[in-house]
């Protein structure tokens, strides 16, 4: 046996879970996070407030604006966004650290965002996360309680948008209400599989 | 989210189990049979003698030279080869049925035969087995006492030569002593990810 690609087979894989807003990327992490599958996840720093059931530097890092507009400023994001008026980005550093650990790497990331990963690192992993349709997806953000009817119509023209992105994709997975343990379960496959590649991925940041 | 993407996904996938002589393909099929998992198992017909530990139409079709050499004249085969003296064949018809019935159809055949299916096939789903090392192959060999001395240094030969087609497969499982179920279980996180792929693959025969 090639001892050689068994070793690049062994390399750590960027994976990227991403989708629009409301299909289930933090509920997916979480649930992956509870696992203690062997990943490394580095976790979104956003200038947005936190939510009540939300924990700093596990969901989030929550930053001040002010904070979050000096890490640009010295391009200390890999990638940085404003999503619906509030900042979102990934600390470069973070990913750089978590990748020298030799774990794969899982972070959630907007679909923007998952474009601007495309770019700079073309052999990351990129799973698109959905609902099984439009409906269960506007039902989601209702049922969020945080979303004005104003918004709620805006997340919904978004994300018809960013589904024309998917085949900037890799794997899309379904996550339906009720079939959580089925995503994640799928999400690992696609990880074990992708490192049985007969090429497997070049990561480099 | 896009259906008929979906629909595609759904699409049944045309598994090809192979590697060279000793590596497990019969022992890795017979464990996936095992599971009842729902997949269609297509038989190889052989002109080679039925040993013991094996049944007739659930390891190979058996089959007597002259019949063998009828379906050849008459076109019925997917692929076939003279391997090591004896014949070995994919019949054309029990794939096609297979695949009819919209679930993922499994065949293993040797490397020669897989590189065929390629060709027929491009988007087949070529999963190249091994053992961990040369060590163990030759070992496996030897334990089965089929083997004469001669012909153990020539599989040991064609072996070497069958690794440097890996890169015409898509994945690459390690079949190791002791491992069979993590190598089951990898062949079907593969198989659960690739319904997962944003380009399904487009099988047709």
């Amino acid at each position: 046996m090639d001892q050689d690609l068994l070793e690049r087979q062994r390399q750590p894989l960027l994976i990227v879970i991403s989708g629009p807003s409301g299909v289930g990327k933090d509920t997916v992490v979480h649930r992956m996070r509870e696992r203690r599958l062997p990943f490394r996840f580095v976790v979104t720093a956003t200038s947005r407030p936190r939510r009540d059931d939300e924990t700093d530097g596990v969901d989030y890092v929550f930053l001040t604006r002010e904070e979050f507009e000096g890490m640009v400023a010295r391009g200390e994001l890999l990638e940085h966004a404003v999503v619906y008026g509030q900042f979102k980005g990934i600390p470069r550093q973070h990913v750089r650290e978590a990748l020298a650990t030799g774990q794969d790497v899982v972070f959630r990331i907007d679909v923007q965002g998952a474009e601007t990963v495309r770019r700079l690192c073309p052999e990351a992993l990129l799973i698109f996360l959905t609902t099984r349709d439009d409906d269960e997806l506007a039902r989601r953000l209702r049922n969020r309680c945080t979303e004005s009817s104003e918004s709620l119509a805006l997340r919904m023209v978004t994300a018809r948008r960013e589904y024309e992105k998917l085949s900037l994709f890799d794997y899309v997975v379904v996550n339906a209400d009720g079939e959580l343990d089925q995503a994640v379960n799928t999400i690992e496959a696609i990880i074990r599989a992708e490192h049985h590649r007969t090429r497997p991925r070049r990561v480099s940041l």
